[in-house]
């Protein structure tokens, strides 16, 4: 069975990764150039397919930035210090517009072409950081909308599954799982706003979150040490 | 009110901007350079973007190529002189794999962005061209999964809607309804195969599809005298 995998080069999408090779299936990896203020994080997927052993690995340009709004593609601050409770309380300004409906709309294209039967997506539901395009019911309505979009669901072939193994990890199970899973967690890079030298910052959501489920594994994140 | 008005350059998308322009939105049209053989839509769209008065036109580049398998970003051969019957009989080889859907995600984003209320395009269900994701099932399907993806979605502001004004009308219909609106036709191009010059083919679907619904309406055609 092959399988799209959408692959930011951060924890959650490699573990995400990890879990459909294992569960056996031909992964086909795809991230994305979007105009995000930093490429630290596509190097990080293209070692983490490879370490993984994706069938193969795709970059797709796509410029987000055309419509800005957001402090991951434009000259926005990235909210840093923030407590859990503070991050999911609102939607954050690290969101990107539409950014997983565009994302799995191309997945989508790929899967149609290679016949695949699965995309996986490592959203979760509870350390998701207020994003709307993380909740299940989301996920949920793109599936349906998927099988009535493509020759699949005229010809009645195959229904297509949008995979979404972490939905209801907290990044604790989340670290924990991917320590089962034999995951290089130096690969790969979760920070929102690194240095020059790609070193994460500690302090935006993203690595708070990180650390935070580091910690209640009882694990060291060598990422960031 | 706002809306984001899909427009390729045809005649269908032209009408259907023509329309919301005419229902009073203001328009915010918006063309994708996504790896087409052939440039000479993009060049219409933007004339009738112009002509029309959209308030905004942007060209977003998404290259499609990469996933392959259409007549229509492919060296692959556009079928011709099929008759209407041939046409709705089975997915076509100008089929581009989530082309609608990869579309409508773009938009999606520019309405979260701007909050405009609508998303027009000019899709319709009789003279589809056996395109799965021209039914009106898909369309449903797309503005529910858009309602949860967004921001709209989670703090209830305000309900996004995708307009399919032509979804129901025969080619005819939109020939007759554009000439009400005073489209200048000679502005659109619909032929999926022009020749060096951006003249059409007369043979490919599109331009049978057009031709038809010209002579049902009684009208001469001025893009392809």
């Amino acid at each position: 069975m092959k399988a799209i995998c959408l692959l930011s080069g951060g924890l959650d999408s490699a573990t995400c990764l990890a879990i459909a090779v294992a569960a056996g299936y031909e992964c086909y990896a795809l991230s994305f150039d979007y105009g995000q203020r930093h490429k630290v994080e596509l190097l990080a997927a293209v070692k983490i397919a490879a370490s993984l052993g994706a069938a193969e690995h795709r970059v797709a340009t796509i410029d987000l930035r055309m419509f800005g709004q957001s402090a991951l593609t434009d000259d926005i601050e990235v909210p840093k210090g923030r407590t859990v409770e503070e991050m999911s309380g609102e939607i954050p300004l690290t969101y990107v517009p539409a950014r997983n409906t565009i994302f799995l709309s191309m997945a989508l294209a790929w899967a149609e072409v290679l016949e695949a039967s699965d995309i996986f997506i490592g959203v979760n539901a509870l350390d998701y950081s207020g994003y709307p395009d993380c909740r299940p019911e989301f996920i949920a309505a793109f599936e349906t909308m998927a099988n009535l979009a493509t020759k699949a669901g005229v010809e009645g072939v195959t229904r297509l599954r949008i995979q979404v193994p972490l939905i209801t990890m907290s990044k604790a199970d989340i670290v924990r799982r991917a320590k089962e899973l034999g995951l290089n967690f130096a690969l790969t890079h979760s920070c929102y706003d690194p240095d020059v030298d790609g070193r994460a910052c500690g302090l935006c959501d993203s690595c708070l979150l990180r650390r935070k489920g580091f910690a209640e594994a009882g694990l060291v994140d060598p990422a960031v040490t």
